[in-house]
């Protein structure tokens, strides 16, 4: 999960998310529509009969907050809540497990705010059967095969990997940028990635709002995308000044056509 | 306001309730379905630009909760949140203004809780000007005779109140009885109320479970109402096993007939 505004466990039940599902919450930054749902939903877990950790991943100010809710609240909890102190003002490695890395992405906002990279992790190349039967290639060759090694037969010839195996699904990347200013300095950590989120608080006629407050407008998001050539952009976080957001969408997609106009409930499959 | 649960602060602008009206919150005990919803409400408060105190009356556990997310989030907003602490083992008086006053009811639950009687104070008389024309009373003692004085002519005959005077509407009293179990010491302090609100979290097939968790069965709320005398009595708070609530309201109304089943956004004038 990323980000914890109030009333995210009535968003899940809504959407029919499994709650048993998460063991990882990433905290962009110390602001109430970003954390005020973390009581309720941990409380929850907690009736739910939960027993593994659970990690929250967040500016180290988290605790400052969390650990007196967790003291006067979730005594006696089956399961324990560990936290992992982010640095927001580097891009580093935050978690990794067998398929996924997650790295921090710094973000200019008023307080010390990241985005999120999540980076699957190449996968295996697949065997070609045929190929390896012909070349009659030993079981314990197979795993180096997977992983791109060529194969050397007893007489010594090397046969190339690329014979012996098909590149697997290539390893895809979603970046999640809120909440943030305009800041060409995170393109060339997103560059090229799948999926982008990024906040679109304001229309360029806020301009000046956008900048006062570390907002970005629509249309930077989309010179974001545009400039680090992402595959897809999706803008999000508007500011409830504006009643019509196909005015957002269209200004976004002047920029970048492929913008998607987030909202409540969306599911994008990468 | 009487607690403040998670997503508060949207139920109210769903119900178009005016942010700017909210004085004084009142939190019967520290259970997060009672008080997570302080956070977001006060930042938004803030955000909307108000100026005048918030008072927020609670057990004193509430700062231990609340100082903490003030410290974090609401820095530099423009108006002051007061904390009134409660002891929940009295019945006593928690405020008053010129109309109105509040007084804790000692419940029996997990943790220190009470309820909260509102009082409206006894109105003045209606003065009946056919009669105080006919005495000639003069305008200096019409305040007094308001408040129930009989008039005293210059003669020295005596007119008595009754003659000069329609008595105004009687003071209302709503009670509020949630987090509890079966409690008929809370009897006296609610006797006669106009509304009593009373949780009634099971049923009494579930009277064992109700027991062990400091919790009324739907029949227990509405015994406390037919032996408090009460006018009308309003059940809430089921637990979430129950899908048929008529089962519940059912069984309350076999001891109390005017018992109305509580629901969310459930408006009663009293």
């Amino acid at each position: 999960m990323i980000d914890c505004g109030e009333g995210t466990q009535v968003q899940m039940r809504n959407m029919r998310i499994k709650f048993s599902r998460l063991n990882h919450i990433f905290i962009s930054h110390l602001h109430g529509d970003h954390c005020f749902g973390l009581p309720g939903l941990l409380s929850t877990l907690g009736m739910l009969g939960r027993t593994g950790d659970l990690v929250i991943h967040a500016p180290k100010e988290i605790e400052n907050y969390m650990r007196p809710v967790l003291d006067t609240f979730c005594k006696g909890m089956p399961y324990e809540v560990r936290f992992n102190h982010i640095d927001t003002r580097s891009h580093s490695l935050i978690m990794e497990d067998r398929s996924l890395s997650v790295y921090s992405i710094p973000l200019k906002h008023r307080i010390p705010t990241c985005g999120f990279l999540f980076a699957e992790k190449p996968k295996e190349a697949h065997i070609i059967r045929e190929m390896t039967d012909f070349y009659q290639v030993p079981v314990k060759w197979m795993k180096d095969i997977k992983q791109g090694k060529d194969y050397i037969t007893p007489e010594g010839e090397v046969i190339p990997n690329a014979r012996l195996t098909r590149p697997s699904a290539p390893a895809k990347r979603y970046a999640y940028c809120s909440d943030t200013a305009y800041s060409p300095s995170i393109i060339p950590i997103i560059e090229g990635v799948d999926l982008l989120y990024h906040e679109a608080t304001f229309m360029e006629s806020d301009k000046a709002r956008a900048k006062e407050t570390f907002h970005s407008t629509a249309r930077q998001a989309a010179e974001i995308a545009r400039q680090a050539n992402v595959k897809r952009l999706v803008i999000g976080h508007y500011s409830a000044r504006y009643e019509e957001l196909s005015e957002l969408h269209k200004e976004a997609q002047e920029v970048f056509p492929g913008t998607i106009l987030g909202n409540e409930g969306m599911v994008l499959p990468i």
